[in-house]
């Protein structure tokens, strides 16, 4: 394969609202300052190598339907390396920082074990060369949920060689992060399944990843993706609170932060803001993976986010997080089965975009507004008062409460003003 | 209201499994021994005052539906010490020696607090007297989310008051467990909410209540019963591992264990016994709350359990967790709104009580089979060989892991045997 | 009560996107002409009595919330003027045409039903002197679900009498349609359920009514209301394709359409615009009960809609319905518990009428664009070959198509462009 | 592969529920008579060929897990009819009389549609053999989801052909009614899609189907599977209602049945039981898939039921349509990923077989005990009454309804007695 893998596709750029050209950001501009960043800073979009290059398009009921030009047939090392440089092509055209990806997907298995990490090894290298000093993996994984042997569970010896390797390598690559998704941590029932032991078992083996992280020098954040299920009934990592609940119950809670998918948190019967919220005031927003799933499915359709109500929900949680680097958006997001032009690729990535960069620039006139944030004081004034501090200073025992009950008498309660706050923030969209 | 309530419902008796009569149990036998214990002792069952004597069949589109005949269309002190007789000859004729109640539906809100609490006391005196020294409250609760001063949040002033009376009350009739359930502790939308303030001040009125319980000498257990939504949107404690982490990250972790309600545990994804086993592997199951929802609604319908494979289920959790003592099962349940005759009362308990009765003898048999205890065994074997107890001990770090998975190449992964589990667990029905 | 039930505020204005003021319309323009009908021609927007004027933020676990400074705590017949007084204003300020309601929310029941019969009668006689020349039912409806008697269901005797009187007052009233929402007509459990013979009574009430109105000479149209579930755990009028198999099975199929509820439609697990479509293209789609729920949340929330794109959706459907008429949008919403402030009311409709105002804006926008309709047109190209035609015709047998696949060969499979559509969709927006 | 596949299975046979012999039946006695019918001919079970030899294990996540000792590993000829040979042998041992399978399941696609069509008619003529005259497929289909051609939809030219085919092979075979299964006909999304066209050619089709059926002189049922979603995010067939309401709207509602499979209406959001009561009640039980869902997931997980109470309900609604045949119960479910043993193959067929037959067990009882059609009956009573003779007679006029409402008052309203019927039901387990 010589030359250009996307010959009709130019670099992608800002055209601005009035543009009709499917081809160009509307509302993305990397180098705009809003809220004193640029968009490019508040967002550090990342490609995500397994949708974007190695998506067949297969369902459970059906069979792959993309064939990309590029795709000779084989999972050949010589075709691993052709895709790896159909990736860098795109990331430049498309003109974002970083990528993600498993080991599994950017490079195939060997006959041995020796084999597989050679191949690894070569890829690796030339993604090396090609990212050149500006683009880097926004994070690396190790990809342990496809092959038989972790059926049961991945936490395992195996698992181990997998994330020694991966790890070592995202560090070498530059990597900022690192994700630990499950897949196979859970169960499909309770009455096979040793609840306990699993969960002791993958504290342990989490904990050996911290100290081979320190040992090897990466700095980068270990993350952990909330799951409710699918394909196991139960994913232990089951929402931000589950996996809270698990780091701070087994002394990790320093060591690991979360990566918050939208489609997961709505699969766990929450809002993607409500993920979002929880992980920051548990201090663990680290990442998120920049997808929306479909509100009548019981699955995960890992669609690219359209919608701008959400975005900008996304993107108050966001800042005020302060962002989230060396987290950033990674668009885990694939093409619908039945999307096989390649353009296809190139339009879904910038719809994303767009909606995002809408979502912050609502974000940001919302806050600079100020109408939203002042009717939420509003609503906490009593807080402020002389028993809201004692409470918070912890000085309030039942005594001091129930005599200043009394004193009090009835207490007025002011109306919520949710249709008043949903105007205000619909007046922004 | 001179003599008895239930006039033709005679003290309920144990007539196995072949008797037709609707007014027997077929299937629980208080004194019979199982498993070393008698079966009472395992269940500790509890009448619910509230839903059996408050419950009025309204829903949110339809009036009251029941009139029980010893009701007098008031809601006078005198109707309340009535209906608390009533309540002490239903829990003598259905043969159990716990109840539960909420201090709002005992007795009748005064015009002032002070004759609120007036009427609280009198009320209570009278249960003291009527309980003997047989009864006892299994908890007791304050009920802090029909009045619209709760309407934001309940952890308030007020709440401080209610607390504080209805702790000691509980305290003074020999309560062996005190529950919070929030109802509204939560939101409707993030956009008029801080989160995180409310979080914050909820565990320092949960603090404030640990102190006051020591101060009082009260040595039951203080319950927090998780619950997804519904009246809110979002419950902050939304099911076990949400609650779990929040009592960590605000230490406190060892003064609260939990009340798993099933219907509750449906509602939040998760089967009631993934709830009873997480909890109990965070050594915080505490009570049970016996009820059911229906698998096609989103609501909580507080079914009283039917279902004899979930009963089953949920003693096994009850078995491995030793019991629930001093925590019970308190049936949270109520009347279809349909049904209206007195005698369905006794029938819906009577038919909660046998279930359960089943779920246990179900559950022994099980156990003292052990083929289904050996199929988990041979499961996890590799946990117990040379690699796993290095795990276990936290002594394999990634180095010692690698060696070994390349030592041993490729691992033999063995059926999970899902289905011979499903068909020996159904054998046992 | 005398003067003004709304003294601080003005009759609503249109002021533009730009405006600050949460008590002016911001998008919605009454007289402003979109694609050649003016804005209330296409929406013909409703206020529904009974959740602005008896909703009392009442929930399945709270107390009454609302004091509305015109209420005396009353149900009394002089109560009930005076609110109806309110709800003119109301109407006159918001400056809308429509009205709708249940007949025992409007007037107090009496003792007997002559006495209620009569206390209707009073108040009905009050609404046509307020309607004035301008104003008018979009429709009425007879409640007949939540006194007891109904509790199994309201297709009975009592039912009818309340439909005979409520149909004769919407015609007495200038109504334009007939509403039958059902509420009871439905099961909690199939065990004690003959769903057949309840469904076959079903259709003869529904005769008698269609009789009832001609022998009337109401022209209006009868509507029946599809909903999945709640209070019931199963509602016979489930989703739209379900109302139109029932109406098709019993030869109704002329004399009903549909009232679609959005709310309605994602508790069947459809969105909103596909039931508007399966409505559509069953010839039904009679009326929009315009609110909303929490994708969330298993039962009914009613809110207002404040989607724009789910709006937009609603209107591409009108729009190709060719409007609603004699049809409308119904504001079957209400303020969430907790917005207790008189301007609530009115801060509610205002979003939701701007709501929709954008989404007629922006449908309309889509339509004058084209690429959308293009995109789809397109993908439908095969339909319009010659064997398509020969489909369309019903002339194309097995033979014939088999023919004709051999001489063709495997078919090219265009993309769906899905992700296009999405961004032309949001473009819009 | 000369000799047994099973070689250490014997012919599985009926020991009595006392038995823990895992390749034995506990429940289920072909021979034995229940309600004046042998077992077997209640049941008439089918081993799905798809799912037990031609499941692999495989995921949206995980790669196939099964290596049957019989596969090489290719999808010859060849191998497709040892495949066939051990589906008989499987058949046999297992003591059932009827398969049903998927016509691209059974031989493997050739390079041209000659040579598909070609390998299909040698594995047929084989499986004509292997069948003897005593076993038949239940039903056959034509696998029209699976590649890529089918991707937007299959009721199509190409779709014809195999339909064409697979039709002439079931009726060549002796099978007694042929499935449509739709899979790839709905949306994933309505941005796209003109639902009306889709569905007047899918009217269409079928209608060709029916005509060609007759031609050939096929006496078989033709059946239709109702399916919410999954594949597609919408499912044209969604449920049994909105089934029948496409087969009215288009006058195919004489020529079609309904297959239900229980797993598909808990994902359209009803119970299995309301799914056979509903077909049941519009003509068109045809024929039971055989399978359960997972209560908390969101997607098909087709396991084998092994919930007695759910079989019960599912056999008190065969029982009232007086059996399914020429319909039966067909086993379309599988084993879970981690089931990988052979015997498990056997395991899960007895597990649904005995399940079944403990229901058809306890729904014998229920009605030789005949309490609960008592009760049943007592509720209705009043549809017998003087004015429900005049309604289901059509005679009831809103005139007449009203005069005899007024002349008897408020009705008396009985209990529901939901919860004993819930008791009765259960006593039956």
């Amino acid at each position: 394969w010589e030359g250009e893998f996307f010959p009709g596709i130019p670099k992608i750029k800002y055209e601005g609202p009035n543009s009709k050209n499917h081809l160009a950001f509307k509302y993305y501009n990397a180098e705009e300052m809003i809220l004193g960043k640029k968009m490019k800073d508040w967002f550090r979009f990342s490609v995500a190598f397994w949708h974007t290059f190695r998506g067949t398009g297969a369902d459970p009921f059906g069979a792959p339907t993309k064939y990309w030009p590029w795709e000779d047939g084989t999972n050949s090392l010589a075709m691993a390396k052709r895709r790896m440089r159909a990736n860098f092509e795109f990331i430049d055209k498309l003109g974002v920082d970083f990528w993600c990806f498993h080991d599994r997907d950017i490079a195939p298995d060997g006959k041995t074990l020796e084999e597989t990490n050679k191949n690894l090894d070569e890829v690796v290298a030339l993604a090396k060369e090609l990212q050149g000093s500006k683009i880097h993996p926004l994070w690396g994984t190790s990809q342990l949920f496809h092959h038989p042997r972790y059926m049961h569970g991945a936490a395992t010896r195996y698992a181990t060689i997998c994330s020694y390797i991966t790890l070592s390598v995202t560090h070498y690559l530059g990597g900022e992060n690192y994700v630990f998704w499950g897949g196979r941590e859970g169960y499909q029932t309770l009455l096979n399944t040793d609840m306990e032991k699993e969960l002791d078992h993958m504290a342990r083996f989490l904990q050996a990843a911290v100290d081979f992280k320190k040992k090897i020098g990466f700095n980068g954040t270990l993350l952990i993706e909330p799951k409710p299920q699918e394909p196991t009934k139960h994913q232990y990592d089951w929402d931000a609170a589950t996996a809270a609940n698990f780091l701070r119950k087994y002394g990790l809670i320093d060591e690991f932060k979360l990566n918050i998918e939208c489609n997961h948190a709505t699969l766990s019967g929450h809002s993607c803001h409500h993920e979002l919220e929880t992980a920051r005031i548990n201090g663990l927003l680290g990442n998120i993976d920049a997808n929306t799933g479909d509100p009548q499915t019981g699955w995960d359709t890992d669609q690219f986010m359209t919608d701008v109500a959400e975005a900008t929900m996304v993107m108050l949680s966001v800042i005020k997080n302060g962002g989230l680097a060396p987290g950033g958006f990674n668009f885990d997001a694939k093409l619908r089965r039945e999307s096989t032009d390649v353009e296809d690729l190139f339009i879904a990535h910038i719809g994303g975009m767009d909606t995002m960069a809408r979502g912050l620039r609502n974000a940001a006139k919302l806050i600079e507004d100020g109408s939203l944030a002042e009717l939420v004081k509003k609503r906490y004034q009593s807080f402020d008062s002389e028993v809201g501090t004692a409470i918070e200073a912890g000085k309030a025992d039942f005594e001091y409460l129930e005599k200043k009950a009394i004193e009090w008498g009835e207490p007025k309660v002011l109306s919520g003003k949710q249709e008043l706050a949903e105007m205000i923030f619909q007046s922004a969209l």
